[in-house]
């Protein structure tokens, strides 16, 4: 975390957090120590997480009706004067869950977006060689796009990084395998955090080639000058 | 800055970091109220910049002489038991000063790379839009490039960060107008510092067409679905 950030947090009177139904979430985990017992606190429950396939319209419905009122909660906050802070994993701006409450309300309020480290750069921290160097480009590419559109965005990659892994795993094996990029990945697990596993892609795929945790990452580096 | 980083800086006995000959530089300054007097400090002086084109062989040998001579010194400390942190901008493994180092000394010594903001995400904060979401994907370009490499490393992308503009400006401007990005595509100086400049492209290109710092970015936000 970042020194703003917790500055951020602390001074809040509301801080917000999105988790899971019967838990408290890795951000406010991870924001504990900034959190003062004289502010207030919004958890904001997801009604559903992985029960329902996310390509449903019963699960696109329920989830925009959630930030929906997740937008009207922090509204009311602001309407009364009272700043909120949402806590948000990563960066707000980068595939981050703050957005959805962000786009609902930033006509009627004003906001500022704390840059953070983002799970790409924290996994390849973990690597034995640096992610892009000189005039490498880098792609990222979320692993949920259809399997042509994943290879067109990854073919000119010189570095890459897949997120949102999932049950996608067997579709990104096939890709990489195809553009030759599967001997330069890597595969990471809860990059940053004590938990954290770093393993060549090959030697992961064996132990579970069908699935992979949702916030897994492969990160291929770079193939620039290396001396 | 972010914890982690701050507690490696204090607790080094060395602390090393790059600078432009008769400067501290700036990653020296955002790091001083975590050095002590007690800490060695070695000042790593670029013996040219920005005074001979990069491209040029005599820069090229000067420059690798010069990242030679910065490894000896920091192997001296690490050899003597003294362990070394060097400072960074950004984020060690993405476009880092610290890789020329890290690269030479890594199989004598062990080293951690400490994850940072890296600045087209502390750039593309100030924009008035999420730079990715949902399905998007992000492509990081250097602008140093060559034209039809630029173009198509951008083509296949929905959100784009173009980093080392300098005096790569008309040849980038014209691939934008080409692929139809001039539009949504935003110009930022100094992100995240005070003196920070945030403008939409076109309006910059107009007061300065021929050149932009060298550390200035250009950010286009993707445009999936934003309500």
């Amino acid at each position: 975390m970042t020194f703003r950030a917790a500055r951020r947090i602390a001074e809040a009177p509301v801080v917000a957090y999105f988790c899971k139904r019967g838990t408290t979430g890795q951000a406010r985990r991870i924001a504990d120590a900034h959190i003062g017992p004289g502010q207030i606190e919004e958890a904001l429950e997801y009604p559903v997480t992985n029960e329902i396939a996310h390509q449903e319209e019963s699960y696109r419905s329920r989830i925009e009706a959630f930030f929906d009122q997740c937008a009207e909660r922090l509204a009311a906050h602001l309407e009364a004067g009272r700043s909120v802070c949402v806590l948000n994993e990563g960066d707000p701006y980068f595939y981050g869950s703050f957005m959805h409450v962000h786009l609902r309300l930033r006509e009627r309020f004003r906001s500022e977006v704390v840059p953070g480290v983002i799970s790409p750069i924290a996994a390849a921290a973990q690597l034995p060689a640096p992610l892009v160097m000189r005039d490498d480009t880098l792609s990222v590419v979320p692993g949920t796009l259809p399997e042509a559109e994943l290879e067109a965005a990854l073919a000119p990659a010189q570095a890459a990084v897949i997120m949102k892994l999932g049950k996608q795993l067997p579709k990104i094996r096939r890709v990489l395998e195809r553009l030759g990029l599967t001997a330069r990945a890597w595969y990471i697990e809860r990059a940053s955090f004590d938990e954290e596993r770093v393993r060549p892609l090959a030697e992961a795929l064996e132990e579970t080639p069908g699935e992979a945790p949702y916030f897994s990452l492969i990160v291929i580096h770079g193939e620039g000058v290396r001396r």
